[in-house]
């Protein structure tokens, strides 16, 4: 198979984690005869300095034309302390959702077993806990008219949706569903808001149509509760965008593996794969930070295309590292290995 | 002092919590020659039963006369069964929120050293965690205009503030922080939302007025993790309406001690003091809840008139009734007291 793939390695520690992914990648590519072309592009801070724009048309060109766009990180402080600053980083990740129509974000959280240590929870609540957390990510308060009045006292965000937005993105978390342990958990603040009542209403009509898989719904304050109180009681979670970045942000740390969790945002153009941590800047360089996440999310990618073996291979080879204890000082200060041999290791193990 | 307070305990274990309140407040007026007079109305599912509206004017009247409010809890599962009610118990609360001009809600979260080991997170996260989080209440998306399109297929919500709501609601938490330890963390989204870029702003602008303060800023997402993962770094976090929803549900979780906590809704026509824990109907009638979380919002009641000596007698109790037993059987199975066994020992011990 021949695989079109845009890398957008980003700021901070981008680069040279998304860098381990390819050599992972590349090893797949060689033992299961796949040639993959890897199409670089500018995205983040680093595009701002360069082409004055974080996601730029050549960029969005580049990303139109692959199979699946792997993606490293974005954010740099230097942004962050500029209140005035008219284009930051975040804005790009924004345009890039929008345009690609990147309408799903996909987030496995699942235990290591060899990190529930690091894991905020007791270990009895949170061994176990493996989900899926499915977010809308190109509608709601995101994209809605916003603005402020003349006299710039007051200020407004529009939520919308309509019922093809979420049918779309249930459909894909039923499938999720019916894949997994076959319960879907319906995330909504229907008690308030007309949006989420369109929500669940579109939800109780699609549910004859999956007989075999168990909905619940669920207001989200009780949601970000029990995400805390029983997080093995989930199994997928489907949720608007405003809500989607709370709950999926609060999962990803229950487990302590925040540093080794992929994502997937599924678009109606191509996907994007990456970590879900940060850029990181403090790390940026010095070989030090953690790829696996980066490379769980190549195997999301691979398994995107249907490379469900391939994908395998790779999740193996990242159990293997962690249980042999090749991992950056992140999880083991004592004895901990660089970003690079980490990668090389993978490739090699591959 | 001559006391009007409101009586609303509404539905499930409200009727039978709010008594111990009042016990532990008779016995406070008659040790310090207070004069309570009580004023009893009905709110939630009884007031829909009896009346046909969930905050019936009557109700109001009664709250506008009062000094302040004590509230019980309200829900009923015969409407969670049934989404077609026109009336539901929570529109009450919305409507009592709007009308008693409730425009902040009050959480205090603290650990109690009887109940860590019923905390979900691990005891060197969370021990020592305390914090109050300031949630604004009768903004936001809450109460903006929302609907739907003709052809039903097309929802949208709402959300506005204006500069004069977010100075009210920020004033009040700079004020917390003064009378504790100084910090304050305002939670927003402004890498996204207008509203909240007004929200940061004007906190911006009013920091210097509050120089012994350390003020910073958070985005939701990253506020959701770090309660967390890091509960001890947070002093007083203020945020606006729909994120005080889901934020201070999760930061009472942390501890353990849901069923203890108090809250109060500070308004400008009177105050209201419940239980943040809900209206438990399967444990209506039997004298089994837990009354604490009400009669600390009893003492958070006394405290919002300046008594400050009766406030701070109200906790003692309670702390020296958990260190000796003196529970409920959410908290020991073995050995349980009655709900009303626990509000005469405190009555008595005051
Ligand atoms: C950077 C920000 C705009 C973004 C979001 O809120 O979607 C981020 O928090 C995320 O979850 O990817
Ligand atoms: C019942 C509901 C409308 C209410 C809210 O969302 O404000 C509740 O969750 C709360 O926090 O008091």
């Amino acid at each position: 198979m021949k695989l079109n793939i845009a890398v957008l390695a980003g700021d901070g520690i981008g680069p040279e984690i998304v860098t381990q992914a390819q050599k992972v990648l590349d090893a797949i590519a060689a033992k299961y005869h796949h040639e993959i072309i890897y199409s670089p592009a500018l995205v983040g801070a680093t595009a701002i300095d360069q082409l004055g724009d974080p996601y730029p048309e050549t960029t969005h060109e580049v990303c139109m034309n692959s199979d699946a766009v792997l993606f490293g990180a974005i954010g740099d402080p230097k942004f962050d302390n500029d209140p005035k600053a008219k284009v930051r980083p975040e804005q790009g990740l924004l345009a890039m959702r929008k345009k690609l129509g990147l309408y799903a974000n996909i987030r496995p959280v699942a235990t290591f077993p060899s990190l529930l240590d690091k894991s905020p929870l007791r270990l009895d609540i949170v061994e176990g806990a493996d989900m899926v957390v499915v977010r809308e990510l190109t509608g709601g308060i995101y994209f809605g008219e916003k603005g402020r009045s003349e006299d710039l006292k007051k200020a407004f965000d529009t939520c919308t949706y309509t019922t093809e937005e979420i049918e779309r993105i249930l459909k894909l978390a039923f499938s999720y569903a019916g894949k997994r342990d076959k319960r879907l958990t319906v995330v909504d603040k229907a008690n308030v808001l007309a949006t989420s009542r369109l929500w669940r209403e579109t939800a109780q009509a699609m549910e004859p149509a999956y007989k075999d898989i168990e909905v619940d719904y669920m207001f989200v304050d009780n949601a970000a509760m029990q995400l805390i109180q029983w997080p093995k009681k989930f199994d997928v979670i489907v949720t608007e965008n405003m809500f989607g970045d709370i709950i999926s942000d609060e999962a990803s740390v229950i487990t302590g593996s925040l540093g080794l969790l992929p994502s997937a945002s599924v678009g109606v153009h191509t996907s994007v794969f990456e970590p879900i941590h940060g850029s990181y800047p403090q790390a940026a360089g010095k070989d030090i930070a953690n790829p696996v996440a980066t490379v769980l999310s190549a195997a999301m990618l691979l398994e995107s295309l249907d490379l469900l073996e391939e994908a395998q291979l790779v999740r193996e080879a990242v159990n293997k590292s962690l249980e042999e204890g090749i991992v950056t000082e992140d999880i083991n200060k004592e004895k901990p290995y660089k970003t690079s041999e980490v990668g090389d290791w993978l490739a090699k193990y591959i």
